[in-house]
């Protein structure tokens, strides 16, 4: 394999169960041996992590839809620039708790902004960056939003209605279903088959890497 | 003249006596009976000054200019939503100490960014809402800088380089060389006459609005 790092991304809603899919992966990643870094989005910098306050809070006035766009992606351009690219260029692997893709489904399919924007903004933003490997954990957004309840206090985003959410998991389907490289996993089955079946993605893409540069 | 408020805009570099100006153009409004709402940017509402903090502030890490360009329309939108076009639908005049026009000259012209993208963002943020006019305090960054620096400490944009100023400020005369609605006003003149022109500026406004409407 190339001596650049790869970018794997983990996506999904509220309860899909991202951090325990993080933490598997990265004990995967590391049994093979490779350097992982962590991020975690929005924030990941401490200019990052100040966005990401902004606007996990509620606040006394409305966050604009396009406001939140905008952070967001200020946000992912920061750690972009400080922590993933140059992990890359040093051959480490990046493993992120969300990326582009999530903009993309709550931004666009949640609230509803027009792709058009998003789209300008991301090629701008994002230059040529794309993730190697898209795992989606894909749940029924009424069973996520029971288990971030029982997590404890949600917030801002996490207190939207129901609606705003099925329109984010059908944008993560859609787009899943038409661009290469997302792996849809089912997250409402059994931990131990959730974590079997991204072990199984992984070394499907782990195999296909070495097959590519054999 | 309809009962929609009027939306004004006084723009320049560091230094150029913004502040002044805007202290003028209120108390001249004021004598016309209007009411007037001050508004500065980025900033103006709780969450739009926040994201003042963070773009005024030396961080440790670079602020990526991608960052700085969406944190700028971040806060704008805010602004808009929360207390431009609220003002302007009761009839208030909106008197504002930096704009749209500061995103484009600082960050299209000093920053060099693509305009491509700076249009999309703006477009999308500011749908058609536009000053009806803009006061732009023209002077040499060399001068302006050193009037901001006796002033006292400097942000974090002010502390760049001469050239990133000069190229700002070729911008900004570049598009108030080719767009309507914008005034250069000579602000290395004596403050007793640039207030003249402030004045003569106004009252030219003043009249065509009235004679648009007659």
């Amino acid at each position: 394999m190339s001596s650049k790092g790869r970018f794997i991304v983990v996506e999904g809603l509220e309860g899909a169960g991202k951090s325990t899919a993080v933490a598997c992966i990265k004990a995967w990643l590391e049994q093979q041996q490779l350097q992982v870094v962590c991020t975690r989005e929005p924030g990941g910098t401490p200019l990052a992590e100040h966005i990401r306050q902004l606007v996990k809070q509620v606040h006394e006035e409305t966050l604009a839809p396009e406001a939140e766009l905008l952070l967001m992606y200020a946000a992912r351009v920061q750690l972009l620039q400080q922590v993933i690219e140059p992990a890359l260029a040093e051959g480490k692997w990046v493993l992120a708790d969300r990326h582009d893709l999530s903009s993309r489904a709550y931004q666009g399919g949640g609230r509803q902004l027009d792709e058009g924007l998003i789209n300008s903004i991301r090629h701008a933003v994002l230059g040529d960056c794309r993730p190697d490997l898209t795992l989606y954990l894909d749940i029924d957004p009424a069973l996520g939003l029971e288990r971030a309840k029982a997590r404890g206090e949600l917030d801002r985003i996490e207190l939207e209605q129901l609606a705003f959410f099925q329109r984010t998991r059908q944008a993560y389907l859609t787009i899943a279903a038409s661009e290469p490289g997302i792996v849809v996993i089912d997250a409402a089955q059994d931990l131990s088959k959730v974590q079997q079946d991204l072990i199984q993605a992984l070394t499907d893409f782990w195999t296909a890497q070495h097959a590519s540069l054999a």
